[in-house]
């Protein structure tokens, strides 16, 4: 195809240049998008006589037939045509001739890539969610069957106090609530068509922007044609939202991989999510976690790509945005694997009831009950702790732990102490006495559980 | 002050190791909202019959001491009592005593540094929405006072056709708009109190959380005490904000810079916003603009600095968050200052009139006027494109613009061509037929700026 | 093929785990190195008499095939095969039977993917290193070209003092020269080489790490086999010279956009590196100056990807690990096209003197010649800019320059001033005039230039 | 002070845009450099004859008297003066008088500024050298003190074979000793002189910049003045090469944190270096390590902060370059800070050798060493794996590891094995026989310490 802005050119670009600018190496994961705005955009100019009847016509059925050849992987793209749009225009005039060209009246590929983009969005981002409900109902599943399961809570990866596994599960679901409001929110901004905005300046065409848009089931047009051209706000709003999202299934994947550890032992995977080793045959890897841990920089990656290249930029359109996809895709296509794969590594762990009894028996984890114990009994809190601590290190010198400590031995640190202190301290106690709203305390746990559950539909 | 959690330790802290792991160097940024946590605190503690009528009023008594010397810069913070927190409990104790350290009961420093920074954010974001809508009214005025004042309107920082000023100056309108939209999002998650999660298990004393958080004016509180001190979410929800924010500003900064040189001169900065050079007495520099502009890298560093800290943390506290402060404080000041400084720059600044007229009247940006006349007249647009192109080039060899071209001239290209061809060519013109739906016509302009003005109250 | 490692596990991995955690997908870009080291390794253990030379000779001949086969890009990849490793292990074994398995004794895929990233950079870097000195060899011949075409210098964007415009070109050749150092002294940590660290802890098989090193002309090995194996510094290092490299480029491609406005049109970009607009036929736009600033995105995504990954990760090999190609192969890809264009763009690019002429003899960059008149005669300095800037605004008021103003004028605001004002005003004189070491004298910028020739070979 | 560029401006800019543009909040911190590069410059004007000799006493008494006065903490500093060059300037004039005014002469802030970055890195940088020499030492001692205590080494955090916890140790200093390269080739970068370049294009004064070169200890001088203004990459450079070392240290502290755990137990930190809990007694923190972690996400923050400053600024300087400064001072901060306690932290730890001992005795980490021996006796090495697969599958369902195996069980799989596996097995010989160049067998190791020994002075 002659370059459709040849006419001022006195000289043919050289293959190796028009590689580097050429779009269509990625951007024809935008096919359907581009095909759907077109058939959006040529009803629109039929219903406004701004194109006869017999031209949109014609042009629907080329588009028609294109769309089910990429939907069969049959249709071949090229370099030389450099974009996803020009090659499908380039495709439409093979097959119906040179009414083809007349789809573009009215529009400009700078409106025509930016509703390629909103509709992509549009269509991928409540997949996000619903993938993120999805590993949401998985893990209220696994919190349902270990509201009893105590185990040790950490700070710092330091036992701190015994907590119901489900407690730690949970927290998960209201990191993802998060990142489903704002993948939510963002559709507000998504869900708003540039089409009609023409170079940047609008059109001289009577077309109905409006019509395109309830063509297209958006629920708004650009207020500025300047604004829809350049604008890339959406997708830098995915693109964070992505980072965070990342962030959160990181920070599960460490635990996951601490928890798998010969050391912890806290979890088993299933065979399906770990892998093994081509020299070590007694290994079981962690590999999705792993994976999933390591995809955060990617997603951060992406993120900081945009924003860069969008710092500094002058309107309208500049080339540099060119470069606002690649990193689209592949976010996108993160952050719905690592969906899918986490939601399965979550629903088929084992967890290793008897290892966390144990381990939630054998540490100091319960000294705060003590300390609270003595406060409640009057003594100043800093005090309290100072009482607790020397317990705790007269403990350590004779390897055992606070339930072992004999009542006298106790008692020589302070009389208050009494016979019902052995009861406090029990790991079980610990954790249904913490009944403060939102705490561990068993009946606090369900409580959450429930209120977690009529967040989803 | 002896270490509060010195009882188990056998060996004092090195002064250096102190003050690296100290965080009062900063984070006595937040000493007033620490101060307010702790009134809403113990007036909860009271109401509960946690703690005694008296000691609750001699802790009132004492905050309300220490919140007026903080207000009068009268405090004085020391590393040996690392952070904030312990400062103030300190002080306290100082003023009335050991019933101070009551104060500490049923809250720990985790549920309590997580209050300040939601306190924090509480009371700035909403300021930062209100410096970003003060700056969309001047953007306002300053579009209506330019509606009929025709500009270049760029892609590739090239000429591509002509627009109203207003049109151009309106697209910063609807990016702040979109800003505001995702800061007042934010919000909802800035708004949920995690006081009273304790070290992150939840508390044995009888609190009543919802009490604290009406006191505190929070419209939530968090439904997991382990989600409560492990969240940073909405401080990094607060930097991607902000880094989108910046971006915005970067872009426009550009504009003015390039505005301001000599060779465009489409506008002149006020002299309070430009400074000159200690070297070349000529120099009025924008040095405003190219600071903010410099300043989205700031932002941009603040945000991949919180989602680092963040990846791969297990649950819950881990010392590595004491670093989400400095970050959040310096972007806000980045915020709030950029802010107010544009709004100020661009309010003050003054359009160079004539030299945009002349800029409209002497280039090839109406070249679009000539290919669309083409295709209204039936000729298919890329056709029309290639002799429009054609014209233009017979142009730039004579060092004249298409207005300059006789009649027959045109004609030899395209006998479509007719002597009505100037009036399409003027700028006027260009910009006052482009009156699709957010186009940049008059008539769009102003129906625009009426709904900008709609959505401002 | 069956996992290698499957004698563990009961149960086989569905498909789309497999899928997400398989590498071949991008690292089939390693195919030559991979059987590079292959070749290396096998031939060692002939050497070592670890494998009798029979086996060692079968081996090499299906190597030598596969290579072949992998140059005419006939081979086959697989994601059931996972990575490049087991894809061309099991074509080895398909090709010469079971006594290909062998090739895998003493070595882990630890190592050999470590060896494959080595290898990779050890032929690209001086690719890049070349394509940088190509590129600096072109700018020498634009500069040689323009000692004498004085043109605006800007500080602030706001022109500052005339300069040759070879003294403004020369600045990007001692930036490439920075960034070519840079390369050259990575190329130290590069040049190691990890084969034979094994999975982690080296092997028991009696290997000759030197001999293998030899055979791959790298100049080191590995000291600790643990390092060998999780060190990715090479690369980190790689991509921070990239971005750094881009950060140059972007801001030559900032200035090439401006240069190309009808604003300033200092300069005019061949066709060839320039592109059109779809609908508006005037446009010539400077597409790929634009894509290469905004490649830096990319770079710096990049980088902060692979830092990210790597942060706070314990030794050694971690799946995370994987994440480690793309970003390293899209920076490869993105900094010898970006070279590879920029030179030719700045080959072909048109100085347009006449248009530097009349701007350097219509603007105040002579101020500071007049202040440094001023000085010279005795005045001090700050004064002199003083009774300068006056000048400036009198000229600014009555729309004329420094040189169109009487001498009575000039000299009410100083007697110093005489009738040799006017020469040393001319730009000329003031370029010619600044001939201090590395200044943008006439003289100066040809010694500099010959400096610059003589750092190339 | 009378803003110096004051001549053609019309109104004082207001208190609120001034404080907003000065720099003398931070750059306060280039006092010495400031009065340093000061000190050489006007020597040099003397030395030239550029001021006469009594001028250049006088303001060389006055430079005394302020670099005393900036050690002994008694500058005031102000906002008024904008920076640390006009606040010096400043103080100078009001000691000796106008003659203070002279010492700008030939010289401008754009210059200066870079000179002051210059000197400060020129200094800092060694700093930073010494000290990972320094931390390096402690590592070797900590190794030699541990050549003989065998430790699980893992990958994917899973026990994948044992080690000498020596050669574990000793990873860290070869990446320490990487680090340790790169900062002292990026010396070369640091050591050129910009001064005398003045606003950007030399001066007309007949300067002597290889004096002033000489007189503040540098190996070179800018070759081009617009460079030398407008090069920020050795700032880059520096948090390039930062952000990796704290990488580094961040992947060690993730394992002190680890190996700190009760699960792990592998170390103790000595108190110094850890902290407890205000409401949990038992708790000892490793508070540093995981600041030390976290301060990672600063140090790439602060890089990409820089890298976005410049991405796509024109020639020469621009005010976005004023943001280069915090970062660096942050990042050098952070670093020298990071550096001095992480070798505290691991010159004071001790190890915890029967924790290793019976963890190295209750491990599959052997399994290599079985299938190694397999294929040792002929057997493909996959095949081997596939073998040794099955026995740990045995071993785990019953609860044993493999040294519990009897015989006939193993010959069961393989008649291959002997009666000499069970020396094979055992963790000392599994070490001992990984002789291999670099490998973990002890011999190795202790060539690998003599070697390390050797690079450090």
């Amino acid at each position: 195809m002659a370059k459709l802005w040849g006419g001022r050119f006195q000289k043919s670009a050289e293959a190796w240049v028009d590689e580097f600018g050429a779009s269509i190496g990625f951007d024809q994961q935008l096919v359907l998008e581009d095909i759907e705005g077109s058939v959006a955009h040529v009803t629109m100019l039929g219903a406004q006589n701004i194109l006869p009847t017999e031209d949109v016509s014609k042009i629907l059925e080329g588009l028609v037939q294109l769309k089910l050849k990429a939907e069969a992987g049959e249709l071949k793209f090229t370099v030389a045509n450099e974009d996803i749009h020009l090659n499908l225009e380039k495709m439409l005039i093979d097959l119906i001739g040179p009414v083809g060209g007349k789809l573009h009246t009215g529009r400009s590929r700078n409106d025509q890539v930016a509703t390629d983009m909103h509709l992509f969005l549009k269509k991928r981002v409540p997949e996000v969610m619903g993938l993120i409900e999805n590993f949401q109902n998985t893990i209220i599943n696994q919190a349902e069957q270990h509201i009893d399961t105590i185990a040790p809570g950490y700070t710092h990866l330091q036992r701190a106090q015994p907590i119901s596994l489900a407690h730690h599960l949970m927290v998960y679901f209201w990191q993802l609530q998060r990142d489903k409001e704002r993948f939510n929110e963002s559709m507000k901004r998504i869900d708003i068509l540039p089409l009609g905005a023409g170079a940047m300046a609008g059109t001289t065409f009577p077309i109905d922007r409006l019509k395109s848009a309830e063509l297209l089931g958006f629920a708004d047009v650009y207020a500025n044609s300047m604004d829809a051209v350049s604008d890339r706000d959406f997708i830098v709003e995915f693109l964070s939202n992505s980072a965070l999202l990342m962030t959160h299934l990181s920070r599960f994947a460490e635990e996951i991989i601490i928890w798998s550890t010969d050391e912890f032992k806290f979890i088993e995977l299933d065979d399906t999510f770990s892998t093994g080793s081509s020299i070590m045959p007694q290994k079981k890897n962690p590999d999705m976690a792993e994976l999933i841990r390591g995809k955060a920089g990617r997603a951060f990656g992406n993120l900081v790509g945009l924003l860069t290249v969008l710092k500094g930029t002058p309107l309208t359109y500049n080339k540099d945005m060119q470069e606002d996809k690649e990193g689209m895709f592949d976010t996108m296509e993160t952050v719905l694997g690592s969906l899918k794969i986490f939601e399965g590594m979550v629903r088929t762990m084992t967890v290793n009831k008897p290892r966390l009894h144990s381990a939630v028996h054998s540490d100091f984890s319960n000294a705060t009950e003590l300390a609270d114990y003595l406060a409640t009994k009057g003594m100043p809190f800093r005090e309290a702790h100072e009482v607790t601590g020397k317990l705790v290190f007269t403990c350590i010198q004779q390897g055992i732990y606070l339930l072992d400590l004999p009542l006298e031995a106790m008692q020589k640190e302070s009389s208050l102490i009494e016979e019902d202190i052995y009861a406090v301290l029990a790991p079980e106690a610990a954790v249904s006495r913490r009944n403060s709203l939102g705490g561990t305390g068993f009946g606090q746990v369900k409580i959450q559980i429930e209120k977690a559950k009529s967040l989803l539909v």
